[in-house]
């Protein structure tokens, strides 16, 4: 590597006591571009990656020696002048349910206010960056894809430029066949929600846990926190039957791209980039609702990029190529570089 | 085998010039139990079995040393005293997309009047059988049990007797996978349905088709045929987002037994069996209809037996000793044996 | 169909007391041409198919709307000009254990004298045949196939034309891992081969049982009988272990088409017809052992045909079309069509 | 954790200018136990883990929070009281075709050598460690278990404690399989090894290459090699027909620990532990290997202990806590704690 991978602990305000009982602690790792530090007063653009469900800030930095990691691909991309040097800051939205989609719940914690004050302002505080949400990027893939979308729409004054991989997005059919899985994992357990949440807290791998079943456990955590239900969260659908339940699907709809774009639109507009993509043989079918996203956005003249390509969900690593190269550029247009330094 | 089999060829009025071209002829396997013939003037109770989607009557008597077929554990039931004698029927709803759901519908044919009235009267003619409606039940597995409950709802006069083996039901938990797998087909068809529809006739053995498309076709045909439509008939989502369409949903969902038992309450009622069964291991989360159907059939104070069992879609073989052996009883009741024979 | 199919039955001599307590009344499929029975004293080559594993007379004309079977095939075949008229009769090797090999074992039965004397003289007794061996043929597909060579060169002076698709060949690349697989199943029986064939036999629907290791039992009856083995046969690895048992090992060598065609090498040069084919991306990697063998046969000086083709072991049926045209022109050529009938 | 991981980083000399040009920096994980340090001249036991085949040192600490590392569950186990202390660390034979099985080759490095020599003495000049080979224990899972069994016959003087969790032996049973798809993937690269070779070494993820292909050309490379080679390295058969080659076979069968034991009994003998596992279930059968080991050993009179349980391959890790808290008290026999400290 060019570049210098240095792994941050921060020990986060806002997730101290989360009802989860999960670390408040978080390993970030940060990548600081092959001129960081060579010039005095030169600031670089921010880009945060959001990880995927059951992803970790820490975990995607992991080592393979058959797989790039994130970072080392940008490196090589700066190094081949494909993308412009800024600071890869890798979140982490981690809970024992596998994820918080990033955001604040009281079932899981305030993973939103985590990522964008806490993350951002210790990344402002400690770095040489940009201060201007023009400089500040947040993209990510799958679950990181979504956070991507729903952060990038609340807090459009913190990042300027969004961009999402295979997202999730049109939740009746990204999640409809993992509720079914969770009412047959739920029958196994007895019929008890309560008793399949503590087997599977207490088991030490989750080896025998179906990942539709996982996801499922954790989107509900996310989108349907309730602090009176006895395992702090509400399940869309009747576990005996698998019927929707309408007065909880609505709050999974609310936080629907396609649907909570319309009420975000104004700061969707103010985006200077929102760019996503999908592949065609997504086993998960993101591509159908990032379709109906674009239709969506397209409706409420919201401008943006929407790409197909042809790569399905797990093989779709060589779109970073894309994304790290856009992002990259879009921010550099306010990279501070050669600005009169203040301090 | 005590009884005799034999395989009837009916050539169907009803299906005459069907839209698909499929053959007006179909072959009917009948079993005659062991006593048939030997007394004058006997008559004997009729069971019409449905096959599943892609079945056929001719099929369902296919020789395979380690598959018993339903007429060989009939056979083997009756025995061993755990059925009574009956007539078996193996009825025949195949189309070109693989089955009919037993429906009338513009797209396939008249299929629904083929089972009632022609087949009916067919064994009636042919064969010395009961002629009240007490003496004629009616079941099914998969496609056959919605076939067997549907039928039965309509035709409560016919079938006295009407019993479904994990039947489809509880439409959107059925078949909502199926239908994103079309989408996800027609996309690699140039996004053309009607090209799709054309290669998979053209296709021989089907063996480039998942079974999940050919089942969305297949319902698609049945629950909502358009005769405007170049295909014959509309499919209840959007084929580039996998939005669902309600006008056409509403279509499908007439027909789903979970809604469609509340317009049938009456005939339901007038039932002298109503059983229904399903696994909790389904593959296809049938359980989940069938307990919503006896929710429903429960809130409508319709009298019916529905029973759970562990075993999945594909091994629950062992469940038709059960219905067999109910439907052979109860249709006995009214066994004309031993009234004088007027002819 | 143009032709015309008749099931036969036959009470044969040779399996009567077979030691498996099989059938000795086989159904045997029987096609005859569309010409046959026109022209008095007109007489017809004949063609022997032989299942493969597991596969039966019977089965092999089970009905099913999308796979043509070989009779609607050979029909179709012989319509369109490509095949010429030909009786076609479908053997049956079938046992206990899935299948005998077509080899008289006294661990299974006397299934070779019932395919080359018994069924070949019940269609010449009934039947319009052509009594030279240039007016027979004998094929097969996977055992099938392997029944096919190796009856082929055991009694070349009954079947001058002989074609194997994908035949069992090179026994240690197609039977290694089924017989590890073997050890691992004898293991979850209490490390009893004895228990597990039990179990295997008492089961009625075999759904408890991996093809894998039905495969390795058929082997092991077949080619390794041995009276005083509690289970009738030896198996030639060590069970506890899989270590190969060379005393046993040699037994089923010596069955192995590419060994026992130097034993059989003037038989085999005295065939009219010797062809056989393979698929490069057959999933028991069988091609390797057709390689094998025509590397032996060219070694040999023996005159045969060896082709390659791209389809995989289950989705080969096209090749049907070739090896039908090919053995009905060869036996054609001594079509005895015209001849004074002396009857 | 209460100990502490830190990350060596070795520039070997053993390993510079190797024919694959893979690194000869690796990066060596190494756990301190929670009193290092604390005591002057206390020297500990170290143990030495072998990563299995495509994984390597760095990749072993790899952070997953639902998967603990072995790191983490030794300092577990030592905080439980269930291990005593020791010093643990991470090897490395990571290669260019996923593993080195540890052994010198002329086609991939001098690997044993990195292993016995050079990592042994780095951490013996840089670590306080018990210098007698009472205090060194080597063990690893799969090929690292294979890499423990022959690196402890042929370095007793080394290693006196050697542990093995399913590691490679009895060679037939852990490869044919490979071999035969060996022959189809090389079919596929139009029938030349080296072309499927140069592909592979391209390739930056591997995605398209099968586990089996890549394990067979690692073996290759480990057990095969020959200079003069185009690729480096002999194969065990003929790529074109499966056909076991006895001249590169017997090259094999020279290092399969089934065999290769009776070579070194002597050193066997000398080892304080030899201790092996494997799981029933394993899906690489690799627990008929092992029974074969343990009855060559014991016709050897070597003594030693085989455990069997009831895991598969892949979730036997639970098994680690018998082979840590085994091997660290065996080292720790001789552990120099309070010895007085020449330095």
């Amino acid at each position: 590597m060019n570049g210098k991978l240095q792994i941050e602990t921060i020990s986060s305000v806002v997730l101290k006591d989360n009802p989860l009982g999960d670390p408040r602690r978080r390993e970030i790792p940060v990548y600081l571009p092959p001129s960081y530090g060579a010039k005095r007063g030169r600031r670089y653009p921010v880009i945060f990656w959001l990880p995927g469900f059951t992803g970790t800030g820490r975990g995607a930095v992991n080592y393979n020696p058959w797989n790039e990691t994130l970072v080392e691909r940008f490196d090589r991309l700066i190094a081949a002048g494909r993308a412009r040097e800024a600071i890869l800051v890798i979140g982490d939205g981690f809970t024992a349910y596998g994820g918080s989609q990033y955001l604040n719940s009281s079932a899981t914690g305030r993973y939103e206010d985590f990522i964008v004050s806490e993350l951002v302002g210790y990344v402002e505080d400690k770095f040489a960056v940009v201060r201007e949400r023009e400089g500040r990027a947040l993209f990510g893939k799958s679950s990181g894809g979504y956070g991507a979308l729903i952060l990038g729409m609340r807090h459009a004054d913190v990042f300027a430029h969004v961009a999402s991989h295979c997202g999730d997005a049109a939740f009746e059919a990204c999640y409809a066949g993992d509720l079914l899985k969770l009412c047959a994992a739920v029958e196994k357990h007895g019929g008890s929600l309560e008793r399949l949440v503590a087997e599977f807290r207490r088991s030490r791998d989750k080896k025998g846990f179906d990942h539709a079943v996982i996801n499922a456990l954790g989107m509900a955590s996310a989108y349907s926190p309730n602090p009176k239900s006895p395992v702090g969260f509400d399940v869309p659908v009747d576990l005996r039957t698998g019927a929707l339940l309408p007065s909880v699907w609505k709050r999974w709809e609310a936080l629907d791209p396609v649907r909570a774009c319309v009420r975000h639109a104004a700061a969707l507009r103010s985006l200077k980039t929102l760019w996503f993509d999908a592949g065609t043989r997504d086993e998960f079918h993101l591509h159908l609702g990032a379709r109906r996203l674009s239709d969506e956005l397209k409706r409420l003249k919201i401008k943006h990029v929407y790409e197909e390509h042809g790569f399905g969900h797990m093989d779709m690593q060589p779109r970073y190529d894309v994304s790290l190269s856009l992002l990259s550029r879009r921010c550099a247009r306010v990279d501070s570089t050669e600005r009169p330094a203040k301090s």
